[in-house]
């Protein structure tokens, strides 16, 4: 496409920087901006600069916050007792979003990944270790990808806070609500036979 | 999705405002600016700022413009005869991208629709007028929607240039290339047949 506005062309290429956005979807965005009223705009990339700028990530369980301690945090009608560990803040996002857990989070920052370079240094652990040591946590709910990297990363915070009296729970795993059995993996479908519930603990979720 | 952070809901509500963007593409688009530099955020709200609030209409042919003439305008290489009448800068765009034009553009700002509101004091009707009366332009391709309101537009604005001395043709309706004879609409089909060229005229377009 050519552009015979500098302008116009310098915003396609910032919208082209987005993810799964390309040169016919950036100029719509353009031509849409183009029609909203300047004050609106101000608003638009107003709203995105301040929340880079401005956005914290709490001290307490790395989530990102709009103060030095999130919202969860310092929610006091929040379980204290119970910390569910996940990778990032997007897996946050979905969690809270089921509005069905009340307990706290800590945000890893990656799971454990040799190939890509990510080593116990490059996670969240020590601050786990302290919350858990010295804020009375009772349970540790595990919620990470059921691949490799995931085990590993279970298996390799379990050792590191293994002489703390704290329990260390995981995700149930299994077929998806809706999920047909003929299409799921044969290791989910053999774990879900091995790890069967018996059928008083069969309750839907609302 | 629920977020625990207003800085993020509120750059996820900014993103929602574009065009074919909904929540779940938001919060991606958020979540990538996380990860950029603060400087390339502050590059990227930099140039769709900067390009709402400088960007100009060319005051000679009303296509977007980084200064008061436009960068097709004042490009004294371009056959200053020709003149392409299109309803808006998507459309100088599109044909701009073809690279075979070289003539100059007026952009109409709309076409002729009652049932919108849109009468001729909406258009950038006068203008033209006034450019084919004083600049020696010797031809006025049509190049609007082919549909009822396109159609009214052209005879709308020959009407109006009659007593000028100028040529005014529309782009050429027909089957498009790639097109399969059997999925045209019978009034293409139809009016392809009547308008049928000899064939020392069909060449491909590279």
């Amino acid at each position: 496409m050519v552009f015979s506005s500098k302008l116009i062309e310098d915003a396609v290429q910032a919208f082209t920087r987005l993810p799964g956005v390309g040169r016919k979807t950036a100029l719509r965005m353009v031509l849409h901006l183009l029609k909203m009223e300047e004050e609106d705009v101000a608003d638009f990339t107003g709203a995105l600069s301040r929340m880079r700028t401005d956005i914290k990530l709490c001290r307490i369980c790395h989530n990102v916050a709009d103060t030095e301690v999130c919202a969860i945090c310092v929610n006091r009608s929040r379980n204290q007792s119970q910390v569910c560990v996940v990778e990032n803040i997007r897996d946050v996002i979905a969690i809270e979003s089921t509005q069905q857990y009340n307990g706290l989070y800590h945000v890893l920052g990656g799971i454990l990944s040799p190939l890509d370079g990510i080593g116990p240094e490059q996670l969240n652990v020590k601050t786990l270790h302290d919350r858990v040591h010295n804020n009375g946590v009772e349970e540790l709910i595990m919620a990470l990808s059921p691949t490799i990297e995931g085990d590993t990363t279970v298996y390799y915070i379990s050792r590191q806070l293994h002489e703390l009296p704290v329990k260390i729970t995981t995700i149930a795993r299994g077929i998806a609500f809706g999920g047909e059995l003929e299409y799921a993996d044969e290791m989910t479908l053999a774990r879900s036979i091995a790890k069967r519930l018996p059928i008083d603990n069969y309750v839907s979720i609302k």
